[in-house]
């Protein structure tokens, strides 16, 4: 089985749940997810509990919702479509005019032919959300509106997996569970960080500490921020929050607060030398919880990754948003970035020649021993690595002064390393 | 009345005087201003002062001039148009013939239908200006040529105004009133500076003291800054020296020395967004007293604003630079892009959010209460501007970084701070 | 006779030496260059002496090498052509049929009229070089291959000149002495350097010390830096590697490996400003020694200098680089260049304007007395570097900034040192 195939298999049996900020639907998923992941761990707090400025809200569960005509006819029906709901709808049972049901009522309308998600987490309210052409060709009558929830003092929960490495320096991952059925903006997130924590722990060997953090977005990663912000701040040297993974039409990564950081440089780099075609946005097109990361006084170094950008895609935050809008390929292409990503971060040391002038690679088998017009350009990488192998370049930033890609340079640096002319710190 | 008429009426009082760097045309330019602005304290510098290099030169003072032909017939008359006389003229009354007469005549070839603007302050002459088409024109003869003037030691005169505020940095401004009877070159920097004075007088409270000086261009700049350039190094924040702000083609600024101060990046802030076109000069177009502000060692962040710059209009520096080149709608446009400077100077604090990762905005009223596609776009300032207030922007940076009118953030900076999440120094 | 004859001239004399890294040839060449420049100072590196990563090889001389056929023709003649002998070929007489002399034989296939220039310096080899039409022509039969050449232990050489100025602060140039008979791509270089010697010698004063070096390319320069690398780094302000200086195609400099040295800065200025076209390469397209003086932790600010660059012309490394590549106008060019580059070296100081606010330039004569429009343009330079001679910028930087000549703007700075308003450090 492919990976992309792996990855969109969980993807799939995690879109139907019912998720919100809080509730059953993120320990449900979680659960699933914890068969891929035994070391996942799972943690809850509680309503109430203060995080920065903001207050942890009662935990909502729900059970069904559906409006009836008077001929006892579900119009909507949240066993069908659990985007019909509100997020965080106070229960009701009740009867209403067409004109009482509207006000009620939330659409696209834009896009008449979808069921828009929408939520009101921190007022309480009842609705429902259907398409715009439905509302349209609904008659005057009375319809019965159900809402079978509750909203009380609960839990809101979180999962953790952190892998250990060499170093306690840190490469971390954010992806987020608060979505109900929905497949790019929701689901592809979580399944690809599950095979993604799977391929960390089957490496050989890891420089570098992974935390992977499965949250509930913005609520989630400002709860999480508050317990662990002063840790991470002193640890991470490179972070992704995972987005919209899952389709095939682009890449994209959204920049840090000022663009200037390892994560930065690193999927421009791998982006364009290894897409066809990628976008980058700046921070002011922020949307998930690297807005959270990159908070002033939170400063971590966490770039947005995504295929097509939420907000960029016409399916995003509707209910076309299904499990075809993620494909195989999809997922194939988001794994295969983000391993790169690693492989070069697990390498991207500073490098330093050590003896002064070019060394003579002819004696140690790296040169060819006949010199002719053209035989230099044959290691034109080693050599160009060599020139900028000062101590003040990463891999990364040599292999953007001598315009080569980052992971050949790995075989590059590996030799030098292991002919004794070459040491890193 | 507009500001635009009552910053014309003003120029069109003051255009008749004749000026020069020193006399009575500046001392009667003074007194007219005075009227406006009863704050307006006046001073004296002895001729022979020694100012940095320059020595303040004897004063001049004229009372009439002309070329009479052999029928008595006045070719040209400084009553008529005060350009006649080349500035700085020592007395004369001689008879010529027309040979003689070219010697001391001056023209502008290139304009042969206007009458030049010419001066002769550190060598003693004595001529007259013409237009080139008139000196063609004139037949052999003997011509009398008669200056009334007298050149003496006496005084060099400029004027202050100093507004306090609450901060002892100063925001400092400059024009120069020592040009005879022109619109744009000269009338129209000290009618739009009375204009602002009182502008400023009237503003409710001030942040910054207002320094305003009117000089005799060059010598007179000269003369304060030996005076005043210690204190003006430590207090002035930004500074803008007007020139030829009173026609209605373009808006222009000259950029500081090393165009790196705040006064450059807010001209270019505020002339991008509110201007449909402007141009930024660099610092080798300079030619006002902005040279002396910039002058190594004196270093003040003073730029050069204009609508069309010196030397770039045809008028410039001859007889057509007349009453007709100024406008109400020239100067208007000038109050207006001044204001909104000293809008955004006032406002130009460092901020920062007092909470880490973003703040809850609904619970403020600040932001949607509903969470939908699309509704996070519609306070977009507002959450940028957060996100880059981290102590280390001011308000011009950010809206810079954020691609927002500064104007507009004063708002959002204003409800920020009234809502207690924000704070600045 | 032509500064460009006189270069010619001495290449066209050292032309038909056989050089090598080691070797008479060498020898033979220094001695005519002394011939110009008696103050040549020549310098023997024993075989076997340790040179940072490398060895000091074997001393190689050659007295003839040849192909007879069946017939007793000579089919390559080492007497005609001294690029026929594979550099460093260990002395062989023997028979070899077709077969078995293609093994031993070097062309240059994508040119297939040229013999190409191969060597085999550090492993030890017996070769002939022919271009491919000829080994393409040649029959079946058995051919009798000589090479009269020694390896055995002896030196390495090269000379050194220095010519003291009044700081111990250096200008840097190298150029190589180790290739056999071509044309640009060898005998440019040290016939450039010999008539540069002289050019600073004459020289009515001199504010730097002038050293310059004649080696072996590669192992000559590793040399060189082995024992000269602490003082260099101490001493070099500027410097330059010559080579390809002779054809008359293009003028390029090959940058530092930062491209942010005064050498850099200064060959852009210069190549901008007096030649209708230049190529800038950076250092990824290094080749000649400058690949030595750049390496990480030797650091000199030495740019290569060339005409064409080696490896850019067709003729580069093969028979055809021979007399008719180089021409009079091609050094011309080149010492052109060189001594504009020199005079701007030696007047680059740190200049600084000894007045506050704009000197009085009038009363030194250095600004016209009468005032009228445009006649501040006429001393634009002047007040330009005025204004920027602040003590932070050199000769050179004042000339970007202010968009004027270098070579110009000596002038400028030495009238008004002569007036006493500016000084330098």
């Amino acid at each position: 089985m492919t990976t992309g195939q792996m990855i969109y298999d969980i993807a799939k049996r995690i879109f139907p749940i019912c998720r919100s900020i809080t509730g059953e639907g993120v320990r449900q998923t979680l659960a699933i997810l914890k068969e891929y992941v035994p070391e996942l761990e799972v943690f809850e707090v509680p309503s109430g509990t203060q995080v920065f400025d903001w207050t942890v809200p009662k935990e909502w569960n729900i059970k069904d919702a559906y409006i009836e005509d008077w001929n006892g006819r579900k119009i909507v029906d949240f066993k069908e479509n659990n985007l019909h709901a509100l997020g965080y709808s106070l229960p009701m049972d009740t009867y209403l005019s067409l004109d009482e049901l509207k006000k009620i009522v939330y659409t696209q309308k834009e896009q008449p032919e979808v069921i828009p998600y929408v939520t009101s987490y921190y007022v309480e309210r009842s609705g429902f959300c259907m398409s715009q052409n439905q509302l349209d060709s609904l008659k005057e009558g009375t319809y019965h509106a159900v809402i079978d929830s509750d909203l009380k003092e609960g839990f809101m929960t979180y999962a953790q997996v952190i892998l250990p490495g060499k170093s306690d320096k840190e490469i971390f991952f954010s992806t987020y569970i608060c979505h109900p059925s929905m497949g790019n903006n929701e689901c592809s997130g979580p399944a690809l960080q599950t095979v993604l924590i799977n391929y960390v722990k089957n490496m050989p060997e890891r420089e570098f500490t992974y935390r992977f953090v499965f949250l509930p977005e913005t609520i989630g990663s400002i709860a999480y921020l508050s317990r662990n912000h002063k840790e991470l701040k002193e640890k991470v040297y490179a972070g992704f929050n995972l987005s919209c993974v899952g389709d095939d039409r682009d890449y994209s990564f959204i920049e840090t607060r000022y663009a200037n950081t390892i994560t930065d440089r690193l999927l421009k780099h791998i982006l364009r030398r290894h897409t066809s075609h990628f976008s980058e946005y700046s921070f002011l097109e922020r949307g998930s919880d690297e807005r959270q990361y990159n908070a002033p006084g939170i400063d971590l170094p966490v770039c947005g990754f995504c295929r097509t950008k939420f907000g960029r895609y016409p399916e995003y935050h509707t209910s076309s948003d299904d499990l075809n809008v993620i494909s195989t390929a999809g997922f194939e292409g988001s794994f295969d970035i983000m391993t790169k990503c690693i492989k070069v971060l697990e390498n991207n040391h500073y490098y330093q020649i050590k003896v002064l002038c070019e060394p003579q690679l002819g004696k140690r088998g790296l040169y060819p021993t006949i010199s002719q017009k053209g035989s230099y350009d044959t290691i034109k990488n080693m050599t160009n690595f060599i020139a900028y192998a000062d101590g003040k370049n990463t891999l990364l930033e040599i292999a953007e002064i001598i315009d080569a890609d980052a992971l050949e340079l790995i075989e590059v640096a590996k030799k030098l390393c292991e002919s004794g002319l070459m040491d890193y710190e």
